[in-house]
C-alpha cells in the first residue's frame, strides 16, 4: 500500500492501457472478443505466410510475427480494434531493405529481418517517448495514398512469377516486368492453372459471394465470416489437390517443411554497421507502418466515439516490433483490413489481438505440417487479391482538380515508387512536399487591400469595390514572416513605392502573419529605414497577439516611423483623408488604435 | 542591321550587364575605377596568395583565380562594386571538401580544387538561367551570422600554426587545437617573432593607423589607402628581413618558387565518380559563395539607390567560377571587405574589377619572384587579421532576446560548425531552420475570438474584453492549413466541442489562411461530417481571395453545413444572439454576407 501510494495511478493508465479497459472486462466482453478473435486468426494463417512470403523469409516467421507481437500491443496499445501483425506494404519495405544487405534464404537475410524490427521498434519507442508522433503529420494524405497505391502494385506484381511458376527478382516495377517477360517461357501449366483459378475463386468470393449467400437466407454475419473465410477454403482445397495428385513431383512449388513449434527466443545483431545499413529503413518502416496503423485505429475509433492516443500508438507499435525481434518475427504494425474485420467482428478490447495470438500460436503448435503441401501459388493468390484493393487512382482525379502541387506529389510518389523502389518513392514524395510548401510560402500573396464600404472591413483592392486613398498603401501580407521570404517581402515593398511619390504611409496589415522571424524583423527594419529616407512612414495593423509579444522585446518598435494599430480600420481613419463611412462612429477611437 | 532587328536588346543587356553600363562609359568613369582597382589591387595580391595557403593550394592558384574571374564578372554581374575573387569561408570550404579526394600539395588536389571551381561555376549558371535564386532564402540571416562567425574562428585557428612554425591539420576546431598543442614544442622562435610582430603591425594599421595620419593632418582619402596598404607593407618588410639575414636557413617557411607568367590553361576533371564526390561541397559553395557576395552587392547597391538582379547574379559568379577553372583557380566569389573598399574608393561601374584583373596579371607576369623569401607566417597574420573582423557573436545576443528557435539555430550553425567542419555546420543550419519553421507550423497558434466592443473586429478572448455567444463558437487559426498541421486542426476542434453541449455553430475564422491544401481539405470535410453528427453547423469567414478560388473547385463548399461570410462580423450578425453593438448599421448586410 505504501509503495502503490508513490505511482500516479492515472498516468500508469496511460502508459499501460490494459491497467484501464482490463479493470472493466467482463464475460460479454470476453466473448465478443473471442469471436472477433477466431475471425481474425482464420484471416491471418494465410495471411501471414503470404506476407512472410512476400518480404523473402521462411513461411514460419509470418506466424511468429502474430504471436508475441499482438500481445505487446494488447499490453501497451490504445486502439480497440487495431489488428497488428505482417502486413503488405511493410513486409515489401522489408523485403526492400534486407534485399539490399543479404542474399534471401540465408540466414543473414532472416537475421537482418529481425534486427530491422529492433531498430523499428526502437525508434518507435524513442518517438513515442518524446512524443514525436507529429512527424508523421509530414507525410500528406496525397503522398500516403499515392505510396499505397504504388505499393499495391508492386506487390502484385512481384507474386505475379508465383502464378505463373516462374522465377524473377526486382524491386522496381519495371525490372520485374523485364525479368518476368524473360522467364515466361518457362512457366509451370499446373502452377499457372492453381494460380489462376484460386486468383478468380479470392475476387469471386470478395465481390460475389456474401450477395449469394444473403440472398439465400444466411445472416449477414455468417456471410461475413464465410467471405472471410475465402483463404482459408483455398488455402485447404489447392493444398489437398496438390497432395492428392502429388503436383509437387510436377514443377508446382510447395511451401514445403514449416518448423513446428512455437517462437524461438531470438537475438538482433547488435553490429554498428548493420545497423548503420538498417537506420533509414527503420525510420521509413516505423513512419509508414505507424502511419497506416493510426489512420484506420482513428477511423475505427471515431465510429464509436472512442479517442486513440498516438503517442501511445508509438509506444505500443514499438513494443510490438520488439517483441517481433525477440521472437524469430520481423517488422509489424496494424493492418487495414485485418482491423477492420476485427472490428466488424465486434472487438470490444486490444484483449482481441491476444485471443488471436493465442490462435495463431495453436496453429505454429499443430498445424505447420499440414501446410507442407500448400502451394506458393496459392499464397501469391492471396496476396494479389488483397493488394489491389489497396490499388486506387482516384486520389490524382481529385488532387488534379482541387491542388496542382498536392496533384504532383502524388503523381511523383507513385511514378518514383514504382520506378525506383518503395524507399526512394515515399522519400521523395516527403521532401517534394516540404520543398513545395517551402517554395509557396517563400513567395506569399501579397494584396493590397482597400475598405469594403459600408463595413470595417478591408479587402483585396483587384477583387472587390473598395475605398482607398492616394496617400496610404496598405499592403496584407498573406503569409507568415519568416526567412525563406523575408527578402521578398523588402523587394516588394520597395518596389511599389519607388515609382509613386503620393505615397506618404505605409501599412502592413498583419491578420495573416503568424510569425516574424529574426531575418524577417531584419527585413522589416530594413523597410522602415528604407521608407523613412524618402519620407514615408511605415505603419502595423492587426499585429496577432503572439506576434506582439515578440516584437515588444526588441528596439524595432522604437525605431519604426509609424504606429501599430489595433485594426485595419483604426489605421484608416487615423491616416486617411477618405471619408469616414457614416456605419462608423468616432466614439472608442483610443481604445482601439 | 537586319541581323541586330532578330534581338531583343533589352534582353540582351539583362543577359550581358556589360553592353548596359558599357555603353556610358567615359573619361570620368575610367578615372574612378582605375584609381579604385589600384587600391584593390594593393589590397589583393597579399590576399589571393593567403587564401591559395587557407585552401591548401599553391600560391600562384591565388593569384590565377584573381584574374580571369574578374574579367567574366565584368561581363556579366551587376554590382557595380562587387569585389570578386578568392575569399576566405570559401577558400575554407574548397580546402574541406578536396581535402576528403587528395592529399594536399599533389597535383591531384589541384585538380580536384578546379573541378571544384567549374562544377560550383555550373550549379550557379543553372540556378541563374533557371532564376532559382530564392533557394538562397533558405539560408536565414542568423544561421549566415552564425556560419561566417564560426568560419573566422576556425580559420584564425588554421593560421595559428604558421605563426608558431609548427605542423598541425584537422578540419574541426577541437582537432585544431590539439594537433597544435601537440606540435607546440616544436615552435621556431624567429617564425613566431616574425608572425607576433607581423599580426600586431596589422591590429594596429586597422585600428591605429588611420587616426594617426588624420590627426597629422592626412586627407582622409590617403589616409584610407595606406591603411589598406598595411598587409603589403607587412609583406615587403618581412620579405626583406628574411631575405637579408636568410631567416628561411634558419627554419622560417617561406613561400619559395613561384611559378612566373600568366595563367596557364586547364580543364576540370570529367569523371563522373570526382563529380558526384565534389557535388555536395559544390553545392554548398555556390550557395554560401552567392548569398555572401549578394549581400554585400546589395548593401552597396542601396546606398547608391541602385539595384543589383539577384538571378543575373548568379549567372555573374557562375561565369566567374568557369573562369577560375578554366585558367586555373579555384573557386571565387564576392569578397566582402574587398568589396566595401573597392566602393569607397570610387568603383563606379565592374570596369573596376577588370582594371584589377589586370594589376594582378602585372604582378604574376612581373612580381612573384620577390615572393620568395616572403614568410608564410607574414600572409597567416594577414588571414588572421582579416577573419577575425568577421568573428561577431552579437547575433546570439539579438537571437536570445527575439526569438528562442532563431538563437537555437544559431548556436547549433556555430558548435557544429567548429565541432565538424564547415559543411556539416552549415547543413544542420539549415535542415534545422527550416524544421523548427515546419515544427511551429505544424502547432498553429489557435485563438476563439470575439468582437471588441464599438467595433466590427474581433480578437481573442483570452487578450481582450470581447463580447461572445454561448452557442457560436468562433476560432481563429493563424495558419495556413497543410498536411503538417491537418490532423492538430481536427483534433483541436473536435476536442473543443466535445465537452460544451450549448454550442450550435463552430465558426472558423480564416484571415491568416493562406492556403488550404488536399490533406487539410480532407481534415476539413472530416470535421464537416464529425459536426453536423452532433447537430452542429460548421461555417466558414474571411476566406481568402485565391483560397476561395480553390475550394470553389471542389465538393466541400456543397457539404458545408454552414455558410461561408465574408467578415466575421457578418457572420456573428446573422449566426449571434449577441446584441448587435449600437455603432453597427444593419443596411448593406446581402452585400456583405
Amino acid at each position: 500500500m505504501s509503495l502503490q501510494s508513490s505511482f500516479d495511478p492515472k498516468k500508469l493508465k496511460r502508459y499501460l492501457p490494459i491497467l484501464d479497459w482490463g479493470s472493466r472486462y467482463n464475460a460479454s466482453t470476453f466473448a465478443n472478443d473471442g469471436i472477433a478473435a477466431i475471425i481474425v486468426t482464420i484471416m491471418l494463417i494465410p495471411q501471414s505466410l503470404a506476407y512472410a512470403l512476400l518480404a523473402g523469409l521462411p513461411a514460419q516467421m509470418g506466424l511468429y510475427a502474430s504471436i508475441l507481437p499482438l500481445v505487446a500491443y494488447a499490453v501497451f496499445g490504445t486502439s480497440r480494434a487495431l489488428a497488428v501483425g505482417p502486413v503488405a506494404v511493410v513486409s515489401l519495405m522489408t523485403a526492400a531493405s534486407v534485399g539490399n544487405m543479404a542474399l534471401q534464404g540465408t540466414a543473414e537475410y532472416a537475421a537482418a529481418a529481425i534486427t530491422l524490427a529492433f531498430l523499428s521498434g526502437l525508434i518507435l519507442l524513442v518517438m513515442g517517448i518524446f512524443r514525436l508522433g507529429f512527424f508523421a503529420n509530414f507525410l500528406s494524405h496525397p503522398v500516403i495514398a499515392g505510396f499505397i497505391t504504388a505499393s499495391g502494385i508492386l506487390i502484385a506484381a512481384s507474386q505475379v512469377k508465383h502464378i505463373f511458376g516462374v522465377s524473377a527478382g526486382g524491386h522496381t516495377l519495371p525490372e520485374r516486368l523485364v525479368q518476368l517477360a524473360e522467364n515466361i517461357g518457362e512457366t509451370n501449366l499446373i502452377t499457372l492453372v492453381i494460380g489462376v483459378a484460386a486468383t478468380a475463386f479470392l475476387f469471386w468470393v470478395r465481390k460475389g459471394l456474401k450477395p449469394l449467400l444473403l440472398s439465400k437466407g444466411v445472416s449477414p454475419r455468417m456471410a461475413d465470416i464465410a467471405t472471410k473465410a475465402g483463404p482459408v477454403a483455398a488455402v485447404v482445397v489447392t493444398t489437398l489437390i496438390t497432395f492428392v495428385f502429388g503436383l509437387h513431383n510436377h514443377g508446382v512449388k510447395i511451401v514445403g517443411e514449416v518448423p513446428r513449434g512455437l517462437p524461438p527466443l531470438t537475438l538482433p545483431h547488435f553490429s554498428p554497421t548493420i545497423w548503420s545499413q538498417l537506420f533509414g529503413s527503420a525510420i521509413l518502416i516505423s513512419i509508414i507502418g505507424f502511419v497506416e496503423s493510426v489512420s484506420v485505429a482513428q477511423t475505427l475509433a471515431a465510429k464509436k466515439r472512442q479517442r486513440i492516443v498516438p503517442d501511445q500508438e508509438l509506444i505500443g507499435l514499438g513494443a510490438s516490433n520488439i517483441a517481433a525481434a525477440v521472437s524469430g518475427g520481423y517488422p509489424v504494425t496494424g493492418g487495414f483490413a485485418r482491423s477492420v474485420v476485427n472490428f466488424d467482428a465486434g472487438a470490444e478490447t486490444p484483449a482481441a489481438g491476444a485471443f488471436t495470438a493465442v490462435g495463431i500460436a495453436l496453429a505454429a503448435l499443430f498445424l505447420t505440417p499440414l501446410l507442407y503441401f500448400l502451394p506458393v501459388a496459392t499464397l501469391a493468390a492471396t496476396i494479389i487479391v488483397a493488394v489491389l484493393s489497396l490499388v486506387d487512382f482516384s486520389i490524382l482525379k481529385s488532387t488534379w482538380g482541387y491542388s496542382k502541387t498536392d496533384f504532383a506529389a502524388v503523381l511523383a510518389t507513385i511514378l518514383l515508387t514504382l520506378g525506383f523502389g518503395v524507399e526512394t518513392g515515399v522519400s521523395s514524395g516527403v521532401i517534394l512536399s516540404i520543398a513545395m510548401h517551402l517554395y509557396k510560402t517563400s513567395r506569399p500573396h501579397i494584396a493590397e487591400v482597400g475598405l469594403v464600404p459600408g463595413t470595417e472591413h478591408f479587402r483585396n483592392i483587384n477583387r472587390h469595390d473598395v475605398l482607398t486613398t492616394t496617400d496610404v498603401v496598405t499592403i496584407r501580407v498573406d503569409e507568415s514572416l519568416y526567412f525563406a521570404n523575408a527578402r521578398f517581402l523588402e523587394d516588394y515593398v520597395l518596389d511599389r513605392i519607388a515609382d509613386d511619390k503620393d505615397i506618404k504611409h505605409v501599412v502592413l496589415m498583419c491578420p495573416a502573419v503568424n510569425e516574424i522571424d529574426q531575418s524577417a524583423l531584419e527585413a522589416l527594419e530594413e523597410i522602415n529605414k528604407r521608407l523613412d529616407d524618402g519620407g514615408i512612414k511605415l505603419h502595423l495593423s492587426e499585429v496577432k497577439g503572439p506576434v506582439m509579444d515578440r516584437l515588444q522585446k526588441c528596439h524595432f518598435l522604437h525605431e519604426l516611423t509609424g504606429q501599430v494599430f489595433l485594426s485595419q480600420y483604426a489605421a484608416m481613419k487615423a491616416l486617411g483623408d477618405v471619408t469616414v463611412p457614416p456605419v462608423a462612429s468616432e466614439t472608442d477611437e483610443d481604445k482601439v488604435a
